[in-house]
């Protein structure tokens, strides 16, 4: 394999398995955002040196008063040609399968992606790209939404290196693709 | 609400959330039930006087080369009109609604009921008749199969009330029913 820039999903489930309602509504997983959850959050993003997201992410961070986002960021898009107005110097638009953005990646200086984004994963784990994966769990049924996985060309295998139970009840495992571990 | 027993549902699911594969198969499940799995569940199902399980769940029992139940067993199902022959004195067939058959069971001289078996646990779910969900999560992706829940028609809150993670990487989480904690 050619180097490549190291992946990793940080996201927030139902439990039920649900990364947001239908709608994209993701209030039942704020309100578990605490103290201890962002700091959780923190003490991976300063693991990060880039971010990697699809046009639905994109999208949605669009809506928001301020941009989220403190590292660069590239979207994935093969509709998109160039950002909007007034995120030219935010985003890098790049149309890629994901093994060969990951090398791109590498090549221009990055060594730990953020993949995020429901359909972003899939992709990736549909080409068993991911090297970490970090699920925080909270306690509500949803009863249906977007899921983070999708089907696969075969079982992708992770070592479970750590769960961390917070305060409000929301549970955090943290997994690392086995072979790589 | 009538006095009606106490509904547990103790289930292992894949890191994607699916308790089977399409086609039933749960190898990828039972390879993580080793001696400290076994004792969690012995541990639970000391806990439980009576077995509530579907069609689905008992034509899967049946291809066992031995009843694997030592708990009255009530097969809930609207087609089957009485058990096959040598299976008399171990089921008993009941077509009711799931609150009728907890208040039923509870008349009977049962107390803690396991309900087994992904459409019965959805249909109880759905009127939010369950006490006690304990969720053992497998380290592994599958990709597609058989889900444990159904849509819903709002909500529903747990309190969670302990994790336990095993050393192969299984991690089992406890819920209670928040309103009934």
């Amino acid at each position: 394999m050619n180097a490549r820039v190291s992946t990793h999903v940080y996201c927030g489930t139902s439990l039920d398995g649900f990364i947001a309602r239908p709608d994209g509504d993701i209030g039942w997983l704020v309100r578990f955002a605490d103290d201890e959850a962002l700091a959780a959050y923190n003490e991976f993003a300063a693991r990060i040196d880039v971010m990697v997201i699809g046009r639905g992410t994109f999208e949605k961070v669009l809506e928001f008063d301020t941009w989220p986002y403190d590292k660069p960021v590239y979207l994935l898009s093969s509709t998109l040609e160039r950002p909007p107005e007034g995120f030219q110097d935010k985003v890098t638009i790049v149309c890629l399968k994901p093994s060969d953005l990951l090398a791109h990646l590498y090549e221009a200086g990055f060594r730990a992606a953020y993949i995020d984004g429901g359909k972003v994963v899939q992709s990736f784990l549909a080409e068993d790209l991911i090297d970490e994966l970090i699920v925080a769990k909270v306690p509500v049924l949803i009863g249906e939404g977007i899921t983070l996985f999708g089907s696969l060309a075969s079982d992708i295998e992770f070592d479970h290196q750590e769960t961390r139970i917070c305060s409000n009840g929301l549970v955090r495992s943290y997994y690392a693709r086995l072979d790589r571990a």
